[in-house]
């Protein structure tokens, strides 16, 4: 099985990113996780992302804040699947790294999550990777059963639960 | 081979999706584009979403403008990547639809690009089936190769055309 | 007397939700509140939304964040009004949940209320229920009329203590 | 039958309010237009919303762009439901307008539709006004299953042509 | 000397309005300090400045947040300058009140300052009453002289610690 | 009678302000209209601030676009009250020349109005002037009541014209 | 003397970049042109940054819209100091380019300028190549002077022909 | 050697703007430090400015938030180079203040930095001056090399202590 990369820009990046790898875990696939600045160093970024394919990488995942170009540049050196996932690590809240990944130019695509989305970073890469994995696959849909029931569960909880609540 | 399917929400979407059904051909990757809205054919969405997988799609692109759930409502049904295209069709520039379709729920992802970057989505959508398809890998690199070498044609043509560029 | 629904789309919103809960029992309005999602429990919605009508329900309140797809999913799937309430749940403020709810596509209206605003959809709901219900109109003018008198009576006391309070 | 008002704040908002009073001609509901600024009759203004219940409207629509206060000041003089209408007439493409529509303070709820989402200000006040007439109800779910069915006829149609389109 | 006055929309404004009426004595400007909402008190607010002008008042504060639509619906009731203080009030930061009151139509001006500037909209009011006051006008320069200088001062005392500020 | 100056960053705003002047000719408010630029000429908009109040100048009006330092250049060197235009003449559609010139600095007030808002910048300058000026006041009362009554009147032919209008 | 590089992404780029060209021609600046793609051709954008220096540039200019990465790419590959110049080509009006040359991660600054602010950029360049050319840094002064009594001249033309203008 | 300014526009910026000053000292740039304001001492400003460069000074970096004009009204007076450091110190999070700093008018620019950038501003500072200056263009050359490898540290301890940070 291919494995996923769960690249940050900066260590600090580290506690937003954690729940990507916790999820990755979860569903059973293997995956490195790296620290690689887009611009501290950006030979490493360009060499990482060039022999991702032969080293068993299927999908990379780019966590990043500010002025994030670390999906984009890795995005330029490899054509797998790039996922971007844009972290609110300046005062603009994640606007600037949401448009800093997402607004890619033609010819460049990186598959852009939710600001501080790092649980559905994980869950795309799985998505993509179960293309050729019908187990992992499987494991996706019984996932997404389990979330369903856990909606229903809340409901009926709620539904038991109301006079309570609203006199609390 | 997996199909991907371009749906879009509304037919005024199509002159800014058709570039996504282009590049599909290019790569030779087998496609069906559908109209389908998540608010005026909702069962419809869900529908084509819940069977998407067992009538041979292994990715699907949603293109949508304003408060764009396309996206969202195929990926509700489905554990196949969606790739979220949002369109500039409003007075709001295409801020409203890429809000409305990154910012997807935790347990929930979209693929989103760049407003307007049908091109980009077909190309996500090809790395997404190149997983499993080594062929297909191959000639997104021959295309990648392809606009690196235009670009450099294009600086090379600069050089030579510099002081005429300049006077006119 | 029909009912209004509150419907919210997950457990973390209730604590921004409660007081339209509250406001309709001050106005003695029946309701049911639920925990639905338009992503987690799709069918569920749909099917909510389709029976609501039949169910004794006059008007429903859809409570969501960021990619707020929830009152839009109810209005797909209902002619009944559907009142949206966008939640502040992301790092951008609710500016995401506020343009997916209110930026509707033409033939699906939401009746958008503001960021958090609980009780103001409480009260639209009410508004519309009055339509065919003269009572509850008079109810919602004598609270209108308490609102009014409050502020009046908060001017005077700032008259009456601005120099202590200028000090203090 | 109520009659819904239209109340726009300068006939300069007429082009873009205009698919409102067609909307409700279509769907049999009477209605009276108006040109009633908040800023240059405000006198008009509260006199129109104090005495619109007794003139017989259920509902009032108010359009209007900028620093749009028209909503909010019929809704300060009625307990009618009021339906904000924000309309792009500045540099900043109804911005302004929809926060200036939407973001209101608690007590005083404006039930708010798209930028320049006149249709659909139509259809919510025909939502609302069928709480109390069946007929309306039937009408407006016959309006939306033809618009499902114009949806579904699109799709069929960009099947059949699907080839044609692509080559053009 | 004509009075000024300084209107808040509502009593939860009056922590960060306050700093305008200590501005306003220490000016020595005779104001009063009133509690009045657009929406809430609307036949309050169009009598207050309707009769503003004949109450001995030169210039009216008016400070709110939200759709904040104060500043405007005292515009629009008289012929005397109106101070619009956009206040920080709702998820927005305060944006949705800087445009509801800056955004005025054509014909009706808010002479807007700073959101939260409630120092600002005092020295602006005391800059309009001082055209006729010429003893104002000397307060105002001998404030900015003493403002002026308190720079200054913190310039040199920078110069004086900054070995020891940078080792702190 | 103190005069109005209408002072513009550069000679490409006279077609957006240029409404400004034809305002303050109509209430027969004596002006004088330059060009001077807070970043090419600032020792000229400093002088000129510094002397406008011995000029004969009781206010001014400052229009800029971008990043707009006009308004506050001149407010720097003067106590006479400084409305702040700001224009839309970048691409961001005037919102970078909207925050430059409201979010003043306390300490240092510019009345900042609509953006392209010259009308209504001339009218606030004539609201100030009229505070020492008891027939101005009466010509403003008028012209206030004419553009009443021209809403009055357009709101009539609207009625009278309605059917026609939506056959159109 | 040292070069100066104007590097752009893309040759769609070109008609808002060529008045950095022309005004470092106008200063006598040696320059070189350049279409390099951050993503399409990083090799290039790399090894130019990484040999500019020896290659005998001083400074770079570098233009890009949408996820603008070309500034950052560079900077990240040479400690001369490097001109984001943020391209509006995108529905976003180049505020996404703005942000993704503008918020830079610590230890890694690019020079930002405003949004299509070709001809700035290339006086930076100049500003900044003058620190070790008296007789550029002179040039510039009389550049600057030129600029200064050309608005001087446009201030005298108005005050000559204002009477004219207004009538016009 | 020539030195570098630091000024900011209120000393209440000091805490954000110290790790400027604290970046120049390690890389032995002489410097000084000072509270100037565009608006509260614009005198001391342009004459600040005006003597920079006759009093030793290479590049001045200026520091403001809210309408941030003080890099622009430095910029206005000297031909040196002037880096503005844009500062959160509004409820607009900085981006009044980005907006003030970077969007300056042709002929007149200013080298932004990102929002609280300061670090990131003093190294830019050093870049221009090591145009001149072959030893600091080492010590920069040193510094970023140092940088390269702090995050491969990282990164190698990150690979190291997976496992642990996953469980923690």
């Amino acid at each position: 099985m291919k494995k996923a990369a769960i690249v940050m820009g900066s260590d600090s990046d580290l506690g937003k990113v954690r729940s990507a790898a916790l999820t990755l875990k979860e569903l059973g696939i293997p995956f490195e996780m790296r620290i690689i600045s887009a611009h501290r160093t950006p030979a490493e970024a360009a060499d990482f992302a060039q022999n991702a394919e032969k080293n068993g990488f299927g999908v990379l995942i780019a966590a990043a804040g500010k002025a994030a170009h670390l999906a984009g540049a890795l995005a330029a050196n490899t054509v797998l699947p790039v996922i971007g996932l844009p972290i609110s690590s300046s005062t603009l809240d994640g606007l600037d790294a949401l448009l800093s990944t997402v607004q890619m130019p033609s010819g460049m695509p990186v598959a852009t999550v939710a600001i501080d989305g790092a649980r559905n970073a994980a869950l795309l890469a799985a998505q993509m990777l179960s293309l050729c994995d019908g187990e992992l696959r499987e494991r996706l849909r019984a996932l997404r059963e389990k979330n369903t029931q856990a909606v229903l569960e809340k409901d009926r909880k709620l539904q038991d639960e109301l006079e309570k609540i609203l006199e609390a």
